[in-house]
């Protein structure tokens, strides 16, 4: 067996691709990067780790938009209910600004609240800042959509991403939503056993 | 004083017996085995733990439903007004499927929420599994009733219980409900210093 | 430079003083201490503390008040609105008996709430009881000024401030309120890199 070949440690092969792509919302919620007045660092943020912990084939759907609620709320809902998008991620607008907006219009939108995603993110986050406490950020489900709310700066959406993303390819599949599989570089998702696994690693 | 005869390790004496059994609600949400389909192992583990942790007297009025919110909310409502029950644990309906709806009915018939209970019952599941987030119990209070929403698989239950527990007698002082003792092998109550006791360990 | 005198321990400067002290507002709700049967311990404890730990000249406005929701929503409202406090706490009914109210009351005059102060306070609590699941404490926006459910306890009540404190001068800068600085006996609080100072220790 020493002469065995040894596996390949990248690029492995994660079973049958469904014919479409996953789709994904990304929402950036921000006045003054809206307004082209800098990058969005943070949506970027997002798309990259994203790209780097899916295996899944999924396509973006991205938006810049304002911190105006009815706008929050009209995104979240076309997102949803015409883009299809099984997953929605947001950025910004999580604080106690008079602008932070971001976790009223997902719980306006949403008809199931998912009160977990908040304690954990905030929980993690205070582990680096007492300020995490601030931080309002929330998730919900609308139809067969999981809308989850990620902080504004790019090191806490990394932190608050690694804590919540296990529990998303089993919430998806609670809901309806497609079948979602990680590269050996994300934090392991996790579902129960008994749970009908659609395609294994090769 | 070394001829004294040892403490009693076994069955204690917990105190003069009330004359009416104190009334516990278990209710079970499940679409499946309110038709038959399978055996309410849930219900039947709670029955196991309160009647292997409570020392005081009590009677299970219980009730298996299925997963529908208006259905849910008479059988807690009638458990509290008609049923008189001290303390109600639901189990099962609190994931983030398109039929749970057990949170919701409980808020909805609740005049105060616990959050407390759903937020520690969450980071005590978390240690065992990531999707811990994805639950969405919680507490509350109607007229001198409590009522906890616990997870739906027997391990978990046992788990959250445990976790819960210690708080639920004093709860029950507060809200004007029957005083509730516990035997050695539960989770020991904590009752602030000052509270009247009703009955001490011989 | 032994013969350096030593830095001087007590009354440092903090850097030029506001025009006018900063208003904080101390609201103790209960029953019996409203009625003069006892001593406000718990309000004179959130005075004490206060004192020793801002530096920024600030005055109180103090209220005692029974466990009523509509007066309480009436102070809590007139400390906003009239008296221009910044920030306000409150002691005690946040637990589950039927006169404890304050979250309610605190809720219906906020136009943001921030889950995080009352989850954080609770977590720091259990390690003390297990009891403080039943603390329903919050933490909202009204205006320009930030309101913070403590427990009734004066133990408790340092217990939750030294959680919560450090987090308190930033929010107060977020939402349009005066800049607040903290003695070297405070939990140090924390401003995110680039947040504008306005005056620094000398």
């Amino acid at each position: 067996m020493t002469s065995a070949p040894p596996a390949p440690k990248a690029a492995p092969w994660y079973g049958a691709k469904p014919m479409n792509p996953v789709r994904i919302g990304v929402v950036t919620l921000s006045d003054r990067a809206s307004q082209g007045l800098y990058d969005d660092l943070s949506g970027q943020a997002i798309a990259r780790t994203l790209t780097e912990w899916l295996s899944t084939p999924w396509e973006q759907v991205y938006r810049l938009i304002p911190d105006d609620r009815p706008t929050i709320e009209r995104t979240l809902i076309d997102l949803v209910d015409a883009e299809r998008c099984a997953w929605i991620v947001t950025t910004g607008g999580t604080g106690p600004a008079p602008r932070d907006v971001t976790p009223e219009a997902t719980e306006a939108v949403c008809t199931k609240l998912l009160p977990g995603f908040g304690e954990l993110m905030r929980a993690v986050s205070l582990r680096s800042v007492p300020t995490a406490i601030l931080s309002r950020q929330t998730a919900g489900i609308r139809g067969s959509s999981l809308i989850v709310n990620l902080p504004g700066k790019p090191t806490a959406i990394r932190e608050c991403l690694t804590a919540v993303f296990p529990a998303v390819p089993y919430c998806l599949d609670l809901i309806g939503a497609p079948f979602l599989e990680a590269t050996p570089a994300a934090p392991t998702p996790f579902r129960p056993k008994g749970t009908p696994v659609k395609a294994s690693p090769g």
